[in-house]
């Protein structure tokens, strides 16, 4: 090999940072607090914060590669650490809030924390668990000094501790491949697993992110991140958006429809993102108050499928653009956007719609996608056959936090655990989890394809799918309805809405009406499902 | 240091064309021939000939860490050894043949290089230099098998070699710091000195340009370089444009008004880029024929100052974005480029537009700036104190190929050899080069701000400004005027225009009338300027 004679700049956390508060140094951040008033500064003021804080954990003792945990929403707080805990070298573990707290109180183990920061909010769930968090030697609460809720963990206030610290820090070279985020996955099977970013990773994601057939980021965008912190370090949006120069509003925890209309209108967010449900709850509150959605131009829309009404609801009557997007936390998590090309384009908006909201998207630049079958071999690109999606890129995961063994197979793909098709024009679509479908007589179906159907139909809430034993299908499809309240949907109008659309021994063997449970992370939860209806169809 | 748990997936060339032969393998690529008719193809056709490239030149016994040369125009078949080589592991120097001669051989023998690719039109010259060319093995003419000039080289037709190969090769997997691309600079003191870009370099900056703050591509966009691919891989276009999939344009050597219009139209191109000269020669294209832009949207326009004139044309009389890009080939070439923000915005059209057409522009996410006095220390960013350009990022060079001492300082910083200012939003403006700066009277005189304002001048085509001994004031300015063909522009006219653009002690002590020469990247030779008018003022 020959080198090349470039400069071996790391790719490091702190230059996105760096890079903000040089460039658009006055472009604005606003953020909503737990109980305290809205929070507005700019990037120059972040990159201040964000030094004071390296200089506090420096005092804390914090070394390079320790780990520290946040318990915290998205806040202005939450985004300093972001920067100060892997800019000076550590890790930041984004715990999740919404986890069972024994799953929580494992990820802060296993992740050998020596400090957490926390919002107030969480103040007495801490004070209850410190006993159970040996490895945490510093409570730090995420809040001003004047209101104290110390409890026996004795915390210190993050203001006070940033107070007293120098604004200046010099944020160290090292190698980019350093971890730089820790984040668990919601481990729905076993315990939560923990992805390790690495500052290579970060920057290369957001660097792709940023690209217009991916989100699309401008200088003139306002971003409100609606996806938690604390899931896959917000889809990586935060620095996305700080290496485009896009102003960023945080909604704290409050992804109510009021409150998010409130930050669209006062800040002029133009891009957001999150789960389906905010969205649904989003719609449901423009529809309540006759609202329009403003200065709001595009969503990027993942986590689960987009119901299709929802895509069209938005693009139709309020102009704005929605956009799938497909990942994971071992992906950083981005793996596949549905955004339009020319190809799709010629052939007309109808078209175009149907491509980009039935389909999660194409990976990006960097990514690599495709499907296999149960012998391992790819399956062909057709849009048809469903096959094991796995992915691999400089944004995926290697192995898991502490693992012995490779998360990936000697070529580096990674099984998802996602069942897809994958059309000729690169447009993937997930047509199950692998442990979701539904094997009937030997052929597959599809819980995803039942679910969006049946979400269709008018007084639908949350249609659920999953399958549960058949004597003689060895398994059969059963339909969970979370109706909206008060409307008066039957189990007779679900099976005629789902007639026309699905195939007829697709046809779930009963409907039930009933609340869908969901996970940590807003999914629906399956094995709850199953549990509750595993034996229905037994006799 | 606690490494992170991601792949180490390597930042390849190849990566680029997989990646637009599987998520836009129909997107077109036209490309103008010498002495054939154009062609036409798509990405996956540009994979398929890459690929059988580079089975040919592993037949030929290429081996990873060769050099290889290119002598050719902005064809597809140029494309795809910018592919084909740097992929299989060996290392493309893209010769320029518009440098003298003596530095053409110079290059390619300082290269090394074993293979020579050439376009049809340089025939006689090889054939003419083969003989200057001891490491030179194998000559190729980028021509089709039927109509050969094989001359005394013996040259194979690229056709043919690629016709017998397989149309599949299994790119290799390597370090992505591996030399790909070597570009010499254009040498105006001394012998040409090399640039050895690594795969990572080009993929980083590649990633970076595509962003809206930088180039902003999208996949609707058609680009169409007017760089030359032998001038630091024209500027990196056809990497960004292969990872955003554009559809893609080459002019082969036709830069004149006629052959751009019937290639804009045509084709429906929507963003291009190139020298001033090129665009000048366009504008009077325009207005000779009455003719309109069409399709085109951008044009990022460098290797010079952008007339203000030129951009302000383009975009009131046209509406035709113009952006200058800064850069030059150690900087691969992307370092700075004058794109739009909200604060400017905020502050109206007109300043908007006085800033993005007077200053070089903003340093993308990767790059930093500075600028330093005499002593070493850091100039304040305000638009006005002047310092010595320095910049630094994984897209600048370290050292020149086969350099023994490092070309940057131990913070990695590279003297551009420029002089600049920087203002409080970042932006930069070259005021001259360091070389070309008039030191008079103890205080400096920008020949660039002289030769802006002159151009201004109506009936001035080029105007050039060069410092010049004088026995008083150690330098004094000297302006050489290149006017409009049948123009009636007069000395007095000149410095009438000047007077109030300018300070008083900055107008020019003589003013001449006279062909200005230019380099072969299109720049003025104010090494021969000097040569010509050194003495004029000695007396």
């Amino acid at each position: 090999m020959l080198a090349g004679q470039m400069q071996q700049t790391p790719l490091l956390i702190s230059d996105i940072l760096t890079h903000a508060a040089r460039g658009h140094s006055d472009r604005e951040i606003v953020s909503r607090l737990v109980d305290e008033p809205v929070w507005r500064y700019d990037c120059g003021g972040l990159a201040t914060r964000a030094a004071r804080a390296a200089n506090a954990l420096t005092a804390m003792g914090v070394a390079t590669g320790d780990r520290v945990s946040s318990l915290a929403w998205n806040t202005h707080r939450h985004l300093e650490l972001f920067f100060a805990v892997p800019g000076m070298g550590a890790v930041l573990h984004t715990a999740n809030p919404r986890l069972p707290e024994d799953q929580l109180v494992f990820t802060i183990t296993h992740a050998g924390s020596r400090v957490l920061f926390y919002d107030r909010s969480f103040a007495a769930m801490v004070d209850r668990l410190r006993e159970r968090l040996p490895t945490v030697e510093l409570f730090v609460m995420l809040a001003v000094a004047e209101r104290p809720l110390r409890g026996h963990v004795q915390a210190e206030s993050y203001e006070t501790l940033l107070a007293d610290m120098n604004p200046d820090f010099s944020w160290p070279r090292f190698d980019e491949n350093a971890g730089a985020f820790l984040c668990y996955t919601s481990g729905t099977t076993g315990d939560p697993k923990g992805v390790l970013y690495s500052h290579r990773s970060v920057v290369l994601h957001a660097l792709a992110a940023g690209l217009d057939g991916a989100l699309g980021l401008t200088a003139f965008d306002c971003i409100m991140p609606c996806q938690s912190l604390y899931h896959a370090t917000a889809w990586g949006l935060p620095f996305a958006a700080l290496i485009n120069g896009c102003k960023i509003v945080l909604p704290c925890d409050r992804f109510d429809g009021t409150s998010l209309q409130t930050l669209i209108g006062g800040e002029g967010v133009t891009f957001s993102g999150g789960v389906p449900t905010i969205w649904t709850m989003y719609l449901a509150h423009l529809k309540a108050t006759s609202g329009t959605t403003g200065s709001l131009k595009r969503l990027v829309i993942g986590g689960s499928a987009v119901p299709r009404v929802m895509a069209e609801t938005f693009e139709r009557t309020y102009g704005v653009t929605v956009r799938q997007i497909w990942g994971m936390t071992e992906t950083s998590p981005l793996g596949a956007i549905s955004t339009p090309t020319p190809r799709l384009a010629d052939r007309g908006q109808d078209v175009c719609d149907e491509v980009i909201w039935t389909r999660q998207g194409r990976a990006p630049f960097g990514i690599q996608i495709r499907i296999i079958d149960e012998a391992g071999d790819p399956c062909p690109h057709d849009g048809e056959t469903s096959g094991t999606l796995e992915v691999r890129g400089p944004w995926v995961l290697e192995r898991y936090y502490r693992a012995d063994a490779s998360a990936v197979d000697a070529d580096g793909w990674f099984d998802t655990g996602d069942i897809a098709t994958i059309d000729a024009d690169g447009f993937m679509r997930i047509t199950d989890r692998t442990k979701d479908v539904i094997k009937s007589g030997g052929e597959w179906i599809s819980s995803i394809d039942i679910e969006n159907a049946a979400a269709g139909c008018p007084g639908v809430r949350i249609a659920a799918v999953v399958g549960v034993f058949h004597p003689k299908w060895e398994e059969r499809p059963v339909l969970v309805v979370e109706a909206v309240p008060e409307a008066s949907v039957t189990e007779q109008a679900v099976r005629e809405h789902l007639a026309p659309l699905i195939a007829g021994w697709w046809m779930p063997d009963l409907i039930v009406f009933d609340t869908v449970p969901l996970t940590a992370t807003g999914k629906i939860d399956k094995k709850v499902l199953r549990g509750l209806y595993g034996d229905c169809l037994r006799s």
